[in-house]
């Protein structure tokens, strides 16, 4: 166990729970950081994305490739929303996928009796306890909640499926009141109680003590439902599993209402973070890239530059201190290791930021000889030429190569042709020791 | 003071402090939620970004867009970087600007020497103290850092201008090593302590004990650096501010070292969900969007889709519920109120999600009269075409005046130039009383 707070990230990345940094918190035993499951939501919360539209077979594409990743449940849209939703609901509920099958409802009789006859495993009931959504939306009280409720869930239950209650809105409804439905449905025997950050209001902290309080007062498991728009949903996330939630709502790409929910890709990086032997036990990690793409296309959208794991810098180190180390161990200035999604890290040499490190290993790979201090005069002059505009691979291999010929055959210069080959950039670096004693 | 914990968020967004959901917090006084500033480091950490080269021209026109936003530092690339970085930071210390000037430097005196000479407010100072960074950065052990911090505190304090000494890698460092040689600097007088998450592995309850203890040793104050590998450099730097650090390391869009840091238009969603009263007081969050179109260009990506704020469908709502109560009451499933980001809402309806409130609210934009009855069978109809295809805004107008037309003159069809003029969408609802009650 190399976890130990503080130093908690081994070299090899093996097993390093985050954990506090003064050793075990009194309320940790209730963390589900290293026990958590994935409600998968692409086909619920996100066919509410702006862009989504999928037809039937995209919606069978993507809940097989949810089902390969390792997904323990995949949700889908209400079966009342339109017909088509249904019998989308009954064709992926006969495809025997792993994963069991949800679909998403109101808290109502109506909604119900069509749930429970598309074939799915369980039914996700959802019902705003805040004031706004009692004022603005449903316009009924806690009593009238609660008796909804129980007819539901008794129902439900009676046809020997899962059943979900979630209150909407729960950060901002009545702490009292919560509780009490929460107690109320317990009893009864739901499998599950949500909370949703439905406008995503809440911060971590918050999270923390709203879910370690419903831990107190339910037997049940706990799952959460986070939106972005104060981008906090992954952290939210995490904090939720901490305080002892078990289930975790996500979308490829985060996908949903407004801005989304906690993104499936981020959110494997955050527990990665945290216990990698737990999350690469359960997922195929290596696929988020496929999945995010599947997703991406079918709702025309980028994946975003900025993207965790899968954005197209996320293994990019550039400054020249950074180089330097990455090129020593990849660990000291990355907590992910790129190989694990089947992806390569780049050391970015090209420009003014670079470091005679970084220059000096592009040397190697260019089956140059060059000593240090002559590593430390080329890096000056291609510094100079990144003052002047931005570099690319072949005008630093230029200096270099000038350089170098400059110093071993001052009055011939080498045709093109004479040059030795190079491979196109100073990527995919591993991390053994034998390549990694070759670069220092 | 509308803020009471769980009910937090007033209707008309004002002054709405999120808390904890139980009341105070015993540690809570330490907060700086509401006392906040922002140091930017898009011209420092975002020139770290893959894809920057920021030339002279550039970097002024960003550093006085940052500037007239109201950031209360802007931070530059070490001048000892290369020698044009030391001539802009020259000449951006010369533009008289309202925020403070720092650069960024490696704890040694060659690079201080240089720094001091550019006409900088003052000098942030960082050294890896963690140990991979001590054993594949520069090498050397604590009392070597202390005592090069000492050397180089002095000289920059001679000097009368600003000092912040700086841990990198602080989450796996050494919690004793940290606390003592940011004492030693404390007690120096350096006029803040920097914590930084340089691989992003930190999660925001092992912030929180790590800023809150540090702010019991130290007198100064206490800034934050947030790196997103695992997605929660937002989340991170809020509890930060709530464990008593007062600055925020952001960049625009986050820019930086692989998928870069905390972002500045993200981090203002996440503190004006906490005091709006603050934030809109200092600074000029109308201006996010071309601040961030601004970066966006010079550094060539998309905004992300999923942007806080400025994502295309931020503020745009989908799901039949959803519209209805917005329909009533934007704070229903709005934290954040796009007016004060010169943005508008956008009442998506041309979709199978779609319920009856938002085509009634859409039927009344065309200037046609339909009963709500009327208006439900209508809604079936687009469902209907909705499960077939992905609708636009014209296919679910021309269903409504069909149907509309078929009521009315169920022999005679209207032609297209008798058809009322419409607005192109239905965006741009304010929050005003009298409109509000007429689409109620």
């Amino acid at each position: 166990m190399s976890a130990n707070g503080f130093k908690a990230v081994s070299e090899n990345f093996s097993h390093n729970v985050q954990q506090n940094p003064y050793g075990p918190n009194p309320a940790d035993f209730l963390s589900n950081v290293s026990n958590f499951q994935l409600i998968e939501s692409t086909l619920r919360e996100g066919e509410q994305f702006a862009n989504a539209f999928f037809d039937t077979e995209t919606k069978i594409k993507i809940a097989k490739a949810l089902d390969d990743f390792g997904v323990d449940y995949i949700e889908l849209t209400s079966p009342v929303a339109s017909e088509q939703s249904r019998k989308d609901c009954e064709a992926i509920c006969k495809l025997g996928l792993k994963a069991k099958i949800l679909t998403h409802i109101r808290c109502h009789m109506d909604d119900a009796r069509v749930a429970v006859e598309t074939g799915v495993d369980g039914v996700d009931v959802v019902i705003g306890t805040s004031q706004f959504l009692r004022q603005y939306s449903h316009g009924k009280d806690m009593n009238y909640i609660a008796q909804s409720a129980i007819e539901v869930i008794e129902f439900v239950k009676s046809k020997g499926i899962e059943i979900r209650f979630s209150s909407e809105d729960s950060f901002r409804s009545d702490l009292v009141d919560l509780l009490n439905i929460y107690r109320t449905v317990d009893k009864i025997g739901v499998n599950r109680v949500g909370i949703a950050d439905t406008v995503g209001c809440a911060n971590p902290r918050q999270v923390y003590e709203l879910v370690r309080t419903l831990k107190s007062v339910v037997n049940c498991d706990i799952e959460c439902h986070f939106h972005n728009d104060t981008g906090c949903a992954i952290a939210n996330a995490y904090t939720a599993l901490e305080g002892g939630a078990r289930l975790i709502d996500v979308s490829v790409l985060g996908i949903g209402e407004r801005n989304g929910i906690t993104p499936l890709g981020g959110l494997m990086a955050r527990m990665i973070a945290a216990d990698r032997d737990y999350v690469l036990s359960k997922y195929k990690v290596h696929k988020i890239r496929d999945l995010e793409n599947l997703i991406a296309e079918a709702v025309q959208v980028n994946i975003p530059f900025n993207n965790p794991i899968t954005g197209f810098c996320a293994f990019t180190h550039k400054a020249g201190i950074h180089a330097k180390a990455i090129l020593a161990n990849p660990s000291t200035y990355e907590i992910l290791s790129p190989s694990d999604f089947g992806l390569t890290r780049y050391i970015h040499f090209a420009n003014r930021l670079t470091g005679w490190n970084a220059i000096k290993s592009r040397v190697d790979q260019l089956n140059l000889h060059l000593t240090d201090a002559q590593c430390k005069e080329v890096t000056e002059k291609i510094k100079k030429l990144g003052d002047v505009r931005q570099l690319n691979i072949d005008d630093v291999d230029s200096i270099i190569k000038e350089f170098h010929s400059d110093l071993t055959t001052p009055l011939v210069k080498p045709t093109s042709s004479g040059l030795p080959k190079v491979p196109h950039v100073l990527e995919g670096l591993d991390e053994s020791e034998e390549k990694r004693s070759k670069l220092d």
